[in-house]
């Protein structure tokens, strides 16, 4: 659900904690960026590149550093860090309100340990033993399966499986489509073929973790597969079984992790980075777009290992080059041994 | 639902507006490949690879352009356009039938602006504010957030989710699993981790867009995702927040844009390609399959940058060297160098 | 639903037809690892890189290589295959219970041919004309279109969605997520845009699939796609229309197979391999993880086409020079033929 808030601009320096420049009374009805907004929308300038638009905004205020506020006569909330401050005030003007407390008539509830400021949506299918905490949030069509556990101020959102067996922690947002403690990828080759190996673990989720849409972490093997405090995995992120993720990890879309990996605290994958299974990352490692990590990485820094694209012409002329490359460098090499013979025998 | 529908070649004719050669009162139940079909298929001819086939088939009628068909004696239809025509043929055939205008009982509609002649299944749910517009069919198990408007001659597929705030317009095929709206990956660093940003703004999506399973489309950071008129996007497809799609685009299976990347108007992504935020792409730009698109692109044209399998063996021999490539680029300098000194001291 | 289960020694010697060493009335509640496995659990050694780890397990009992078994004091069973039986004792130890036979009130099933031991959970849509045999379990909020038919003793995972026209045979599990008969991605260009192509095909799976969270299969153009017996495949897999996957392949998570391509039987492709549209795969293919297979593979064996990571500034270094591989190449042959000339004016 949403409604339009306002504030005035001293109600809005006054929830931030923020020193203002300006008219404390300016009416604010929402956050735009510096080129769109209008005399009722609140912006921000973090990045320094874009200084030029502040001197044309028409935005009824704009959180700034206070170096960048020299110069400019609008109303301004002055911070030495603008992006984390435009975080927060998104928090306040976001028009989304929460769905009330109680159980939709058309849920199917047999949990009984579910707090009684829970919000469950029409639709919904909560088995036995789930336990779900204060003021969390299960939007329509979630189903939640027998003994997982959900805890405070969480926000399910529609159309989420939870598998049996997995424990979420408080403050976590989990979004439409992500599949929670399906089978990890587990066979034994059989005389007749594939035979499954059962998946006996569970799924363990910190607290402050955002998982994006149509992710889907697997149950473990035999132990859980754990995420760690304040990780934030984008959309289509595949956690494949018995990984850990260390705190305050951080995934863009579609990453995929492969068994067993453990991948360290405050690391970085940019979008769609592999990482290969059973093996180690350590903490602080960034990894740019697209990569493929096989081996385990045990320091910190950024790795990289993918190409962008060329003309197509040219990629293929030096992509074509590139299946001859040990015969080159070893023709190099030659060339080098000839050379050195010749200075001999000239010598 | 589905039922077999049977016409004769006549009225077959007729209905795509062509000419034909052969018997009017043949019968065609349903369409088939020329290698498969059998007397009561209408089959099709578009790629002259395939021209052989023609004099093999048992296909009722034939699509074929009217050079194919001098030496055929079966049925055919006749169109210098056989690949478009065939696009046309498979909607008269389709035996899918819309369900029935009406509102499911199980299904929970709070919204008031439902036109009459829409379809909506069992078990969905439709919240507050919420417009949909004639001949739409949303089926089973849809979740529509609060103030989402969807258009005229939609077909929304079962299981979808719709956040708040989503506007998709008239002719639009959406398909299951879709995720519409969720939040873009947008969080601040902050003293205790990761502080979310709240997207605040929506999606905005044209006339016949067709949206493939399991895809996922953000709502905006502050302004709205655009999907333009007439774009295509194949299963898990990922477009993050702010991204702005021209009409007319295609995307294969898998293809993921980052945020706040502008891609222009009749561009086609071939399979699991990936493009980084912020940068710019031309109209008519085209991207070969799973490339990675790092720069903006403001030329038309094809653009490349992967290498497809070898053998193993083969392929680490080369890709060991690669990691000497700068090396070697030196030392092919050097012996460059060498050569011209001796060349001048013979000289 | 689950609930524990316990086991004397003997009994899951019984059960999985070993032989045993140790005392049979110790008691088994359940799997672990080795390392972390306490005396109430069963644990497993298939890899002889762990045999250390026995030495000091508290692991109640132990499936062993009858050579491992030799200076082992505690309570083994013997195998010459260890994994192959862990994966049985798996099953033997899942405390999963298959909900009862019968259809939840809540459920919208319009289907007459429902065998009566099935099970369908609270929401789930049965459109007219499906088919579902003995034993099979329906999770809650599956949706399951016209005419589609289930075997025996599948199990269908909760928020699956099964379009019409779909064949799934007998001891399938399908996770949460999963879309099956999406349309294909099929359009021609026409003189105002794409102009959809009916998927007017089917999709035909064996005996004895499993396919993971989140992954989608696409119905075929004309003819059906088809997923072979005893195929595997991990999450967020990607089907186009018209594949073919022989019996017994396994694809890891996140792996993509554009249209009409046809997959021989008993290969593996590894964490997102993507397979170009139109080509064949031989029988006993093996590829490596995130590659791209651009052409037909006729022989059997292992094939590779990617880099692994490094150190970003190294990577970039290399990456600088590959844009100028064919150019080197070009210097390479330029010296040798200078050097050859010089030799031969010197000779």
């Amino acid at each position: 659900m949403s409604a339009q808030k306002t504030f005035s601009l001293a109600e809005v320096a006054a929830a931030l904690g923020l020193e203002f420049k300006g008219r404390p009374d300016t009416v604010l009805a929402g956050m735009a960026p510096l080129s769109s907004a209008g005399p009722e929308h609140l912006s921000f300038l973090s990045n320094i590149k874009f200084k030029s638009t502040l001197q044309s905004t028409m935005a009824g205020a704009v959180i700034l550093h206070p170096n960048m506020a020299v110069d400019y006569t609008g109303n301004c909330l002055l911070t030495d860090q603008p992006y984390l401050l435009y975080a927060r005030a998104s928090a306040l003007f976001d028009p989304f309100v929460k769905p009330r407390a109680g159980v939709h008539p058309s849920a199917v509830v047999v949990a009984e340990n579910i707090h009684s400021s829970v919000s469950i949506g029409a639709n919904c299918v909560v088995e036995e033993g789930v336990e779900i905490g204060e003021g969390t949030v299960i939007a329509p069509g979630v189903v939640i399966g027998r003994g997982s556990c959900i805890g405070k101020y969480c926000y399910i959102h529609a159309n989420v499986t939870i598998y049996h067996g997995v424990n979420i922690g408080d403050e976590c947002i989990v979004h439409s489509g992500v599949v929670i403690g399906g089978d990890g990828f587990g066979f034994a080759p059989g005389p007749n073929g594939w035979e499954k190996i059962h998946q006996l673990g569970g799924v363990k989720i910190g607290n402050k973790v955002e998982v994006g849409a149509n992710s889907s972490i697997d149950r473990g093997a035999l132990d859980d597969t754990v995420i760690g405090n304040g990780v934030i995995l984008d959309d289509q992120t595949m956690i494949a079984h018995n990984v850990v993720i260390g705190d305050g990890t951080a995934m863009a879309g579609c990453c995929q992790v492969a068994g067993s990996t453990v991948i360290g605290k405050n690391c970085t994958l940019a979008g769609n980075v592999g990482v290969v299974g059973h093996i180690t990352i350590a903490d602080n490692v960034h990894i740019t777009a697209r990569c493929m990590v096989t081996k385990s990485i045990l320091q910190p820094g950024s790795y990289s290992g993918t190409f962008g694209v060329a003309e197509s012409t040219e990629w293929r002329k030096n992509a074509a080059r590139f299946s001859k490359l040990d015969e080159l460098y070893r023709r190099v090499a030659f060339l080098e041994k000839q050379l050195k013979t010749k200075d001999e025998g000239e010598g």
